[in-house]
């Protein structure tokens, strides 16, 4: 493939600070109240307790309040329920964030029914899904979707009547993203395991979504010249080394922006985070 | 394009008889029980009058119960939620269609959010939306969506890695389509009006599917060599005759079957429901 100028990487910290300055200006609505943010966490997973503390310093940098509540890896089904209840009921709490997947033993999809869908702020309720489906902006999507859709948008970069190719149909990101591209006009195709051909169906891709969760499975072959390549991949690869599902460096040439791993994507998860937070609490008090 | 052997007619009433052979047997579990479905009209629309009509002869075709509910256009929305809730809380009732949409002054959203989603045989409620998002069959999609995939099910014409275009993006068909698309593992394009090049993206498709409700507005210039297309449009042309999204005739010799309409996918519609019925019954009764 022909080799163009030099690409461009999509930084996740100016995409954060662009947020900040919108969450700044919501916040100084709100006539001084500061919102809380309830971080609930079963167990001690090393990756639940990083994004954990990514997010509460996210909240501090952007002067907003944290509780976190821990509870232990064996604690019962009713018992986290009834846990769960207080704090969706505590009207002192603005929002949750519920690190996921929980232990097998206690049932997540009744907690997505129990949850407030106005405090429901990565999107699990079933109404905040439906919404997102039937591209209603009044409810929460998932954070690691909409960061996406922040990224291109604070770079300016059109996605009505382009061509979006999402690999990965998982709820947290590849069917959801699909729907906010739909709602930004664009075409989108949803590919996964399954997909017959699917350099084919990158390659195509005016803007390359990889939401795989598999370590550098794509690379330059399946990148479109001048494409936009957009890695929502969060691995540790076979040197213990952090990287995404995209081969950034493969990409020189080809594409014509990309984001990193980490300082991508992942960046800009916290931020979205923090801006549902402030619109729950703008909400709740109308 | 090069003209190949006869098209074959994909018959909506071959369909419905393969699904009424599924129903008679489930209704053989049920022991001599026989389902009833609520349908609810406001207003006398002859779209809705003539889908209602269709309804009742195949509910009796399949051996089923209809009760039809009835009510001036002029309803208040107050007093119209107070007769939908009691249809909602009768246990007679087994299942729900409620014709679309209603008249203005009524809040179709507040209806969506009480109808009990065990009843919602047409999938409007939030936790079916949900459900069809995710993929999980416990729910209950739209059923001109379902009736889509019942079509090529009874062809056996196979979905797995498939190329799929849909073109419409509505939550009665196009967006909950293409999750069951999805689900069924082909790869689903998702086009609208914004589509830049909607020929390219369609006559790339092994299964073309046109759900945007414009008449004729796909002809062979979209469709790929050999390809299924399905045409799920119900319009009425200049001479007032019913036609679909698709130009059948212009398929001749390029695709390798398509739906007529009448005759297609309409026909199946209903089947659906019933199907949608029986099992809300059976699962009612556990």
């Amino acid at each position: 493939m022909e080799r163009g100028t030099t690409m461009e990487a999509l930084k996740g910290a100016a995409v954060s600070a662009a947020i900040k300055e919108q969450v700044q200006n919501r916040l100084a609505e709100l006539d001084g109240y500061i919102p809380t943010l309830a971080i609930i966490r079963v167990g001690e997973k090393p990756d639940d307790i990083s994004y954990e503390k990514g997010a509460m310093k996210k909240m501090a940098s952007f002067g907003l309040n944290v509780q976190s509540y821990t509870f232990p890896e064996d604690i019962s089904d009713a018992l986290f329920k009834e846990e769960f209840a207080k704090i969706n009921a505590d009207k002192a709490i603005d929002g949750i964030l519920m690190l996921r997947p929980l232990p097998k033993h206690i049932c997540e999809k009744d907690i997505e029914k129990m949850i407030d869908p106005a405090k429901d702020l990565d999107g699990i309720s079933p109404e905040n899904i439906a919404k997102v489906f039937a591209g209603d902006s009044t409810g929460f999507a998932p954070c690691t979707a909409e960061a996406v859709i922040e990224v291109l948008k604070a770079y300016n970069i059109p996605m009505q009547g382009k061509r979006v190719t999402v690999v990965g149909r998982s709820m947290v990101v590849g069917k959801p993203l699909s729907m906010l591209f739909v709602k930004e006009n664009a075409t989108v195709t949803i590919c996964h395991t399954r997909t017959a051909d699917l350099k084919a169906e990158c390659s195509r891709a005016e803007i390359l979504v990889a939401a795989a969760g598999r370590a550098r499975m794509l690379d330059s072959a399946y990148a479109g010249k001048d494409a936009v390549v957009i890695d929502v991949g969060i691995n540790v690869d076979e040197n213990g080394r952090l990287c995404g599902d995209v081969d950034y460096e493969s990409l020189e040439g080809i594409a014509s922006m990309a984001t990193p791993v980490p300082g991508g994507v992942g960046a800009v998860t916290t931020a979205v985070l923090a801006k549902h937070l402030v619109q729950a609490a703008a909400r709740a008090r109308g």
